[in-house]
């Protein structure tokens, strides 16, 4: 099939390539509809890997998809031809103890989409598992349904961090994954969300889609002292990635509270224990997410997540070089996906 | 002082009440503007007690309160004379066990508002504890802030239950507590929210000021019928009181769910364990609320909860004898007010 | 193979037998050494049925079993021939949601040994998915291994509870899986474990063998009165499955405190919520276990947990048929384990 | 009265002192019997302050007590003269957020003995609240008592891990602190408990006391490659304060495990976030502890915890000063204690 190849770095393209994708009883095919570019995709084309993962073959990208059922496998029963759907990228092995155990996400034998060596969704269609496709409502559209995988990593923080009714929630870092993140915690109930990052063009850029978020500049001070007046913070998201965040994060939780560390720093992170033990802080790591897509479909059927600003640019599956190159340079971008020739 | 006291059943009128309060270092007095009336203060103008709480001598009714500082006590550092503020009317023993835990709504000794031999707030001014009174923002109105009692315990349930992110809950009973948790559970961001009651009546109230609400007449068919077709039931709230609503509830939620008993039941409640258990159900048991007034407060000034409509009457405290009559007769008030002399 | 088979009421007898067992590539091939016989198992043999389990073909008994593996399938890596093991009897479906969030164990369509239609272990071998079948260490012996089985009730319980260092917890209902509960919550660090039960006999057979149990004889008087002097009882553990004992649990519960229902009451079991409702009790219903095997094993190896004291009499496989007779008329048995020809 | 008083750094003598203590109505006096020596009142007497805590004013030392009561309060009920008591040694202000929410050991506010400028208990008599006050039972001994300050670090920790049955458990620091922690894991039910430590000496001192812990020397290599063969760390408890130990214990830990951070490093410590994600460690930091004395005690009476061999040495009171010299120079005291006049 035709796909969008990375070859090596900056070398994107559409080529055929062979797949081999053998349909089990348990499994979907599915037509693909619309991908995301993800950061990571970007990272993968600008870089050529991300840390341990090097991309040594040509690798399709994408890993935020949704499309419609073509044909199901023998004992799927809750799928057929026809449903529109979303795809959860990385398939366990359901062996495994983490898997038995309900927390597939770490097991460290996943196959992720577009993570070397595993191929990615941007080509026409993909061989699923039943139970890694979900059902998208009618009032779902193809554009959200492949919004549902980032938003996935917010709505899986804050269930992890268990954000409660009226509590106020900080995230640190204003880029597409601390907006995710904001998003959840305000559907969950939080009183206050306040987004703060180094940049105003992306807290603009949040604003600009989402009013009732709280924009917070600390390029200019510390961030204790900017969150003066905001009262206590009951739980601070680390989006950004940035070491010196951790620490921040600290200074800014209330006593009691917890943090919750989503970015992945390339270097290590330094922090005072003595300030995390006299507030008894819970830090908690989060590695994607698990058991949240139908939670995220709900969400969006409902329309306590409203999903549909975060998309800010939209391109033909033909486009697809231009688009990473475009995504790769602009700090204006919160979401750009790739429409499949249907 | 001239309050609204309940001599015996039926009796109600504005007398003059001796009161003696005294106001310590950490209390602040307060002129009274809204009370709310609640089905307890209803329930002993009816019928003179609840349970073993009788009313032996004149009592003063109503515990959901507004009104504004008129002073304080010399420790008191977070509130001065003019703050809008509501209420708390539950103080514990501060030397009790259930207090120094957190817990201190299950103290046996606590002295709530309206609670035979306690007086409630239907009076000018009422002398409170301090870390009890919260303050209300600009855009929180009186009539808000007197709602904050009944929410607290729609608010306290959703928080004990833990509902998360993208969840179905059914609510049963569409009473003035059954609304006001589907709200704090739409809050929190439940996916779906279904209300189930016997009489259309009460559902028309309740949808006709809140749309989003799913609404199920139960009245002709079991509960778990009329709920074909709505997929997994993550929680329940019991807020009927009627004692079948335990069993109906245990067909009802799902698997792995969670079940709140927020009614209670004037006689036993019956139910199957074996049914209980081929599900694992974690049922919880509330009693009033504690810590959550805050977050309340915090919900109304955010727009998370949208209190007003919930207000279907306003009565001068003159008219008090009259607006308890109205109300016991009613079954299309959700909460009627009484607004004091300012 | 020649088993133990349960043929109708009361009929029960050594036969051949064909099972068609098919050894994947996960799974192992296992020579059963030793099987407890449970109270279910003594419930077929009796009654024929246990609810809507009815035995209509002929079935082996037996799921408390412990063996050395023979051979295993190609994709095992952790276990080998010779391998002394013990096996988790119920086995669900992979592809269940239950399964894939970690709750197997309220998998509807989970097989589970010696629950009609599924035959039991009372045979020379059994296949079994490696996964759910555990390694024994030199220092835990065949008839602790066919323990584990009744002792996963009993520490999956505690680990539902969450019981706590040095609280105080109650077991109600010294039979089997009351003594078994009990030993777990003494295991996870309660101050006090008192078992109460209205048969001295049965309470006499644990205060036997396990002598730092607090017992409480019920039979004179009320549970709540026999327990004045105990103070605060923070974990009652249900394990009689008499209806009315839910109650008395509410009764003994202090507040703030959590009941787990272990035994199951053949008819519906009443009690008064405004009771649990002003202890705000939490109230757990489990169902068999999930994920508990290793833990038990580790206990038994590390001595925390000393189960061969329950052992009260051991048969042959010869003997098979008497043993049931024997156990289903005696009440002087904790258990009774039959060891297979080697 | 005549106190143990440290006038400044290494300068510590039995003084006439004005402590002008004023006995309330919930408050105890209480005869002092036995004082344990701990780390931080070493710290004190070796360089006169902890981080900001500045010994500026002649202060007692002293905060590990247990004593007689002589005189009660009038509104004390639970405990009389001649009773048996051990002390919790921190106050907390009964107005703050934390007391009221349960946790106190984080107010501000708490008012601790021993830790400038409040003065400790190497002193005939303290006046204390009664219900930071508790009886002994008849079979744990005044030195036993005097130990359950330290024991509830450890009490708490695991607590607050919530150890499970048969989980494995690794203390990284073989002091005071991380020996009661592991006793407190091996209460808990943990089925294989780990200490490591840098100083063959140290392990020697606990493995002579508490033969069941296995001991682990990683002075020759890291921690990681020392535990080979112990199968999943599920809990690590960092008792040692050293910095490089939290990357020790992210390394040690299995994946969906928890690490309590105890130790209090002088400096920042740093690790990798991306090695924390990827196995979704729960990082928790605690301080001292709360509501945990009277299951201290509990454990003490049941013979849970075994606490007698945690004494090394036994002083008079008029040796006190004596006592600090030897334990600041000594490696081989695990607990040495003051015995007060009676």
């Amino acid at each position: 099939m035709r796909a969008l190849v990375l070859e090596k770095v900056k070398q994107l393209g559409i080529h055929e390539i062979e797949l081999n994708e053998v349909m089990g009883p348990e499994d979907v095919t599915i037509k693909v509809h619309t991908v995301g570019i993800c950061g990571s995709d970007v990272h993968y084309y600008d870089h050529g890997g991300i840390g341990n993962f090097l991309v040594k073959e040509p690798m399709v990208l994408g890993h935020e998809a949704s499309g419609t059922v073509v044909s199901v496998g023998k004992n799927v029963r809750d799928l057929k031809p026809g449903d529109r759907v979303c795809m959860e990228p990385g398939i366990p092995d359901r062996n495994s103890n983490e898997f038995r155990t309900g927390r597939y996400n770490i097991d460290p034998k996943v196959r992720f989409w577009a993570t070397p060596p595993i191929h990615g969704c941007l080509r026409p269609t993909v061989v699923h598992p039943a139970d890694f496709t979900f059902k998208l409502p009618d009032n779902v559209s193809f554009g959200e349904g492949a919004l549902v995988e980032p938003l996935a990593v917010g709505v899986y923080a804050v269930e992890r961090a268990a954000v409660k009714l009226g509590s106020t929630v900080l995230v640190i870092g204003a880029g597409t994954i601390g907006l995710v993140t904001a998003l959840a915690a305000a559907a969950a109930g939080a009183g206050k969300v306040i987004v703060a990052d180094i940049s105003q063009k992306r807290l603009d850029l949040c604003g600009s889609r989402y009013p009732s978020l709280v924009l917070l500049n600390v390029a200019a001070k510390p961030l204790k002292e900017a969150l003066l007046g905001f009262g206590a913070i009951d739980f601070v998201f680390e989006a950004s990635g940035a070491p010196p965040s951790l620490q921040s994060a600290m200074e800014a939780v209330a006593p009691g509270g917890c943090i919750v560390q989503i970015g992945c720093p390339l270097k290590e992170s330094s922090f005072s224990v003595s300030l995390a033990q006299s507030k008894e802080v819970r830090l908690e790591f989060i590695f994607r997410y698990a058991h949240v897509y139908p939670k995220v479909v709900a969400l969006l059927a409902s329309g306590k997540l409203n999903a549909k600003p975060l998309i800010t640019r939209e391109y033909t599956f033909a486009e697809g070089a231009k688009a990473f190159e475009e995504v790769s340079k602009s700090d204006e971008m919160i979401k750009a996906q790739i429409l499949m020739p249907q």
